[in-house]
Order: structure tokens, then C-alpha cells, then sequence
């Protein structure tokens, strides 16, 4: 069967992630190449696939898909920027494919400030992935910087309402962004009460770097909590970690139900039930992430 | 890469699921085949993988592995057994790999019938996977019938407390056992107050048979609920869906929890609170299932 399926079609096999068992093997019919370079940080591919739409694919690794983006990005997104009572100045690292900044501008925001390294990552994804961005990039409100992240978040002290961390695994441009050191940073770079959020990994064969990075949270910031989602592209589910000096606890299901209600967003993951019901997980993760 | 893994390793190849868009391929490296034969009714196959531990397959599909097995069974033995007041009498239909009868014995029951149509997963299981099983097949509570479900569950009328279908994809064996003919003979077959537990397919690709079952449940049964959990070995978020003629939205998460803390079952997936969170759903598969 492998053998017919694999004369037949066009592939895209993901590579190992880090932190990975690397024992299995994983594939997607495409329909079309889109384009496949280098840039000075990364190899860049996209493809048209049958099932899940458009994808981007970093060093050989998914990014995000047309089909399934919204999971991934209304969790890593609208969770901080439900949890703060007033976000107005955020700040994006990583997530070149624009996804994240769409969700942050939903919000009645000052300014979101998105700091890309990759400026490849950024063109290309304009480009092929508008259904992502969702003419986000033009939004007055966005203001895009291609640069390092950990070098521009050094410049700011107490400014930040929410961080967004949309990072790539640890491995390639974002390997030093997983550090106890630049999330020391982050909070330094947040006001009084501001929330980071992390795209934090697989919680099947990622679940070593999810317990460290919550490790970490949870020594720099008093709050410390962590949610699930599947996101059917990725075949796993995945973690989202949130840090902050608020205490996030007095927030009912309430105050989020009476935020989602006044708000009215385009959502079609996100809601105060999985908002709640998202942060519960099983006995046996648990205990593999030291979280409770 | 992938020329590269294939021709270095053992690789077990999952066939397209029933219901699926076939535009995917998995594979799981192996250690060893441990078996490969027919039976009357299917192809079945074992082996040792690296990452899932021992894994059973039929017709080409994962049905169970041993890394990740309880998810599975504790989601579909333990809501149900857990919303019943005092299940007594129990069937399973299918579950030839005893995992479903090891969870249904660890409540006070006063029998567990099992009814498998092939004999063959049933000794395979016993003799391969004895981690899923526990010594369940021993049980002097348990009554292993082989023979064909639909045909038992003809002969009881008001008889069982909950009924437990454990059944591989709709296209083997299993075939009929998702007709709304069936499901009105589980009826019958239950008492007052009575609970149906059905896998009820993947939430991703199969999402049309989730909604057909779920319909199908509801027409029948005054109360219809739905479940989710991911399965890694499946790649997937399944659905386990309950059907009830008692009203089950009058059981609040402390009447769980009281039950949970008095019993204090070895469980490492389920709980009171996974009872609870794992029925609440995003937006776009309530709406692609029509359950809400």
C-alpha cells in the first residue's frame, strides 16, 4: 500500500522535530508546490495540499495550515487577550505568517508591534497565505519589525500589555527564545499585570520541553498556567503556556462569558467554555509536566 | 529523508480509516512483528513499535496500543460506569483486547459480559497484550461470549445498566453496528435509566460518522452527550458519544467527584474534571456535528 501510495503521489514528509522520538513518519498528499528557497535563516517551503489547504513549512517542519491556523492561533492569542482586562499595547514575536497579528487586532488595541526575524517568512506568506493574515499587515494599528526578538524586547521596560511568543521550535532562529533569561526579559518588558503567551510544544513528544518551559515560567512569573488543543494538522496536541504577575485565578467564567458576549469576535475555536475547559488535563500529563 | 527512513527501518503503514480523505500517510517504526494472519473476519496483525509499545491492527488499522490505551478505554468505560448510579450488569460489544473489560471490572459490578465475534483477537490479545487486559479475562465476574453482538443483544429485554460498544471502524465486522436498527435494540436491550458508551470515530477525518452517530443516538435516546480525547497512537482527537434514557444533565461535578474520591480507582486519564471538560467543544465541530 505505502509503496503504491508513494509512486502514485505527491508528498510532504515532515522532518523529526526537536525534542522528537523520530519514529515515526508522517505525510501529505499535495496538489502543487508553491515555492521552496533558503532564506538567511531557514529552508522555506510551501505546498498545496488536498487536505489541509495551504501549509508553511520552516526547515522542513509544519508551521501552520489554511485549514486549522484558527485553532492554534485563536489559543496562543485570544486566551492572554481575554485574560487581560484592557490589552492595548501588544507585542508579537515571531509569527511571520500573520495569523497571530489578525487575532491581537480583533481586539480594540493601541498598537501591535510584531517582530519578525525573518523577512522571507513575511513576504512569502503575504503572498500565499492571505486567507491567514487577513489583510492584517496592512491594519494601521500593526506595526511590523524585521528583526531579533530578543534583542528588541531589551529596549522596552514595563510597556507591554501581552506578549505573544509564536515561535518556531527550538532549534533554528528561535533555539535561544525558550531561555530563562529571555523570558527574565519578557516580563521586565511587561506592565504590571501583563500576560506572556507561548506556543509550548507537543504534549506527546514534545512533553520534555513543555515541562521546561513551564518550569521556567513559573520561576519568573507568580502565574503560571497551561492549555490544550489539538491541532489536527500537527497530529498532536499541543500546549499554550500563560505567565503573569496578575492573579489570573479571581477570573470566573463570568467575566470571560460577559467579555465574549460585549466583544462579539470572529472566533470559531475559542470560547469561554474551552477558555476554561482547555486549561483541564489528564492525570498521567500532568504529572509528566509537574504542573499541579 | 524518507527514502532515507524507509530503507532503514521496520515500518508499520496504518491503511486509509473508513470515512477517511485517504490524503495522509502514517507510519510507526517497528521493533518486531510479533504476528501476522487471518481469521474468519479480518487481517490481523501485531507488533512491537519503538514509540506505542505493543500495538494490535485490524484490516490495517491501530485499534490499541500499549503506550496509550487507557485514554481510550478509560473514556469510554469510565463516563459511562461513572453517570450510572449503580451499574450492575454491563456489555460490551466488541473489545477483544480486554481493555474495555478491565475498566468495567474495576467498579462493583455484579457481571461483565463480553461479547467478540472473533475468538482470534480475543487469544492473540492474551497472548500479546496481557498489559491491557490485566488478568481481566480471568475474572470471575467476567462472561467472554464469542458470537456476534447484534445477535445477542436480541435476546435481553430490560436487562443491561450500561451497554459499552467497543467497536473497530464501520466497515470489517463492525459494519452494521452503528444502523439506527442497532442502537433501537441496545435500547431495549438496557434497563430504565440504562447508558449506551460508543467510539464514535475521529473528530478530523471522520467527523461525517461522528454526526451520523450522534444523530442516530439522539433520535433514539432522550439524552445524547459527546465526548473528546486525543489518542496519540491514533493521531487524532476521538469521540465518545453517551446515550441515556435517565437525565443525565441533573448530575453536577460534585456527584462525580464524591463517586471518584470514595472508589479511588487506578485511573491515569479519567477524572472528575476530564468528565466534565471533555464534553465542551469549539464552535466549528459543534456546528460540523450539529450536537449543540
Amino acid at each position: 500500500m505505502i509503496k503504491k501510495l508513494l509512486s502514485e503521489k505527491k508528498w510532504f514528509f515532515e522532518e523529526p522535530i526537536p525534542y522528537d522520538v523520530s519514529n515515526a513518519i508522517i505525510g501529505m498528499k499535495i496538489k502543487k508546490k508553491l515555492y521552496a528557497g533558503k532564506s538567511t535563516f531557514q529552508n522555506i517551503e510551501l505546498y498545496d495540499t488536498y487536505d489541509f489547504g495551504r501549509i508553511l513549512v520552516l526547515d522542513g517542519i509544519l508551521q501552520t495550515s489554511e485549514k486549522d491556523e484558527f485553532v492554534y492561533h485563536e489559543m496562543l492569542c485570544q486566551v492572554p487577550m481575554f485574560l487581560h482586562e484592557n490589552p492595548q499595547k501588544v507585542l508579537i514575536i515571531g509569527g511571520g505568517d500573520g495569523g497571530s497579528l489578525e487575532e491581537a487586532l480583533k481586539h480594540k488595541v493601541e498598537k501591535v508591534w510584531m517582530v519578525e526575524i525573518d523577512e522571507k517568512v513575511i513576504d512569502l506568506s503575504r503572498k500565499y497565505l492571505p486567507s491567514i493574515s487577513k489583510g492584517a499587515f496592512k491594519n494601521k494599528k500593526a506595526e511590523i519589525v524585521v528583526g531579533d526578538g530578543k534583542e528588541f524586547i531589551k529596549r522596552y521596560h514595563d510597556f507591554f500589555d501581552v506578549v505573544i511568543l509564536d515561535l518556531s521550535d527550538p532549534a533554528g532562529p528561535a533555539k535561544d527564545l525558550i531561555s530563562l533569561n529571555f523570558y527574565k526579559k519578557v516580563k521586565r518588558a511587561l506592565k504590571k499585570n501583563g500576560i506572556v503567551s507561548i506556543q509550548s510544544g507537543s504534549l506527546d513528544d514534545q512533553i520534555k520541553l513543555v515541562a521546561t518551559i513551564f518550569k521556567r515560567i513559573k520561576k519568573i512569573f507568580p502565574v503560571a498556567e497551561i492549555r490544550r488543543a489539538v491541532i489536527p494538522s500537527y497530529w498532536e496536541e499541543y500546549s499554550f503556556i500563560i505567565g503573569s504577575t496578575a492573579n489570573l485565578k479571581k477570573i470566573a467564567f463570568k467575566d470571560i462569558e460577559k467579555k465574549y458576549k460585549k466583544l462579539k469576535l470572529d472566533l470559531k475555536y475559542y470560547s469561554p467554555e474551552i477558555h476554561f475547559a482547555s486549561k483541564v488535563l489528564p492525570k498521567y500529563l500532568k504529572e509528566k509536566i509537574k504542573c499541579q
